[in-house]
């Protein structure tokens, strides 16, 4: 049956409403679990809820809640029912998870500043100084932050308690493959190498699988749609590396204003991202001003450098293409959420925090 | 009904058999696992092996295994079917929460030797610092080991995946509270006021519920035997508090060859142990010997005042009692688990690693 284009852009709308109903259920479900536990441990320890809030105020400090939005998609394109309670639990366990990561992440990338607020390790390790107490104040720190990370992730897992294994199942992939992609990044930094190919295999777990695929899997799984897989394993991988790029491009390109954290900061790391492995391998003039070290590149230099010899424009160009690849899986579901899948990886792909 | 103290032994030692027999297939499941996981890894990206492994060395290393030992052992004496698998899943799962936390607490304690091998933080910095790679090899390290961390508490959650909604309840409180005492520890070590309220919750928290009462009690869910569940907290809150006395007792005064760790290590963290806490509550002298920096503290003086002053006969004196507890709980299971329960309380209290 053909439909017209306005019939499938009100057939979009309309999905998207219904989305994003659940969605605020998902945002209602965080607050109140966090408020819940919040009020258990107050009672038993009041110490002790540092570390639900430390929790609580990254869930709070806002994020585009992109997982959540995947696996509700994933669920509905797949029919499953709004009013169900298993797919909000689901999507808040995504939001949790990403909680940990991010918590975990700045630690080990040592960043300062996250959403606009100052990190949590960070915090504490600035109030173990203010307030003179015993050993180091990093470690006090970091660990304060790796703790709240754990119990994020125990939080994650305590909302899937009453979830089928088929989907605790993908689940249990998502969490292994966010491992396994960390710790290639954080490999790949040490050593330093352009290797284009490790690149895109870690922009593939990081954010093709871990942002994309694996939630839209997630939410088909719960709503017993299996015949979606397929079409979403080629959307969230193309999708994936689109919004990795992105993320490359804003860091090097962004203004800490709009992202909510320091620019260059990947560079400062020395980061192996895609961005700077296509440069690398495209671009001799980038490859001598790296040298071997890029902790100790000037940004500036390498930032004019990206534009002038168009590796900028290049990027762009990838980007676009690969929203091409996700409208064409995309189109295997059905035209409303056709229709809003490729509103979403656009969305994601051209973003600006 | 009556029965002989040689039937009650008998009967003991048929209950040891079986719970052997069910803890000796624990063991394959977890080679097993971690097998599966590094020739699925090996086949998808060579380097992320390390990973995997870095979580079997630890696994491998060996350890008590008291967490899978209470855990079968509450689910036997609830009458548990010792051929069903998913006992052997969760004793696994337990074990492996065990290998995160382990891998999680030596960064957050800079350990630099556990089960008499250097920790995978330290070998993991010292890879780094060899090959000459970028950025600071103490983070690199600290970054492996706490993504190790994070990768076995996944393969936790993973081994439970078949695993009861009534059962993940308890893993879901036992794993909130882990985290909870790990953080209460690191507060109060960087506190460090003479605290014995809170010393004695964190012992609680952390061997009590952690060690030996929700291990029991996940067993107790598996059979469906709730009516353990009261025994098991009385007797796991007592075995708990005279396991974390003899880890103290073993800090202060075990030797690193048997322990298999750095001795004297609870003082030079400035960790305000439960052991240290009863000291400085009841002795002005070592109050005074430790003044207000426990870090800085003669560690063979003080070793020598705890003789002197009797605190730590005073202590032996405190896990004999706990231990009489301990036994008048287990009483109120069945003869055979009764005999066993108490055995393990003596093996627990009086253990010298």
């Amino acid at each position: 049956m053909a439909i017209t284009i306005q019939e499938k852009h009100a057939s979009g709308a309309l999905a998207r409403e219904t989305r994003n109903r659940v969605l605020a259920r998902v945002e209602r479900r965080l607050a109140e679990f966090l408020d819940a536990e919040h009020r258990t441990w107050a009672d038993r320890n009041p110490d002790s809820t540092q570390l639900v809030d430390c929790v609580a105020r990254m869930v709070r400090s806002g994020g585009k809640r992109l997982r959540p939005a995947f696996c509700v998609t994933g669920y509905l394109a797949g029919g499953g029912d709004p009013e169900a309670p298993g797919i909000v639990d689901a999507a808040a366990a995504l939001e949790l998870l990403h909680t940990f990561a991010l918590l975990h992440d700045d630690v080990m990338d040592d960043s300062g500043l996250r959403r606009n607020e100052p990190t949590a390790h960070v915090v504490h390790s600035a109030e173990h100084e203010v307030r003179g107490w015993r050993g180091e104040s990093r470690r006090y720190g970091e660990s304060v932050a790796i703790l709240a990370g754990d119990l994020a992730l125990t939080y994650a897992e305590r909302l899937l308690l009453d979830c089928a294994p088929r989907t605790r199942r993908v689940w249990g992939e998502l969490c292994t493959e966010l491992m396994m992609g960390q710790f290639l990044d954080i490999l790949a930094a040490a050593r330093f190498e352009p290797d284009p190919e490790l690149s895109t295999w870690i922009a593939l777990f990081k954010s093709g699988r871990y942002t994309v695929y694996r939630p839209l899997a997630m939410g088909a799984a719960l709503a017993g749609a299996d015949h979606l897989l397929a079409p979403f394993e080629s959307y969230g991988l193309a999708v994936g590396e689109a919004f990795q790029l992105r993320d490359d491009l804003l860091d090097a390109f962004g203004s800490p204003e709009t992202t909510g954290k320091p620019t260059r900061h990947d560079a400062k790391q020395h980061k192996m991202t895609l961005l700077m492995s296509i440069a690398l391998r495209e671009e001799p003039e980038i490859k001598e001003l790296i040298g071997d070290d890029l902790g100790g590149t000037d940004t500036d230099r390498l930032h004019e450098a990206l534009v002038r010899t168009g590796i900028r424009d290049r990027v762009e160009a990838v980007i676009a293409e690969k929203i091409d690849l996700a409208r064409l899986a995309a189109e295997q579901t059905s035209p409303a959420w056709s229709e809003e899948l490729c509103r979403m990886a656009v969305e994601v792909a051209y973003r600006d925090a």
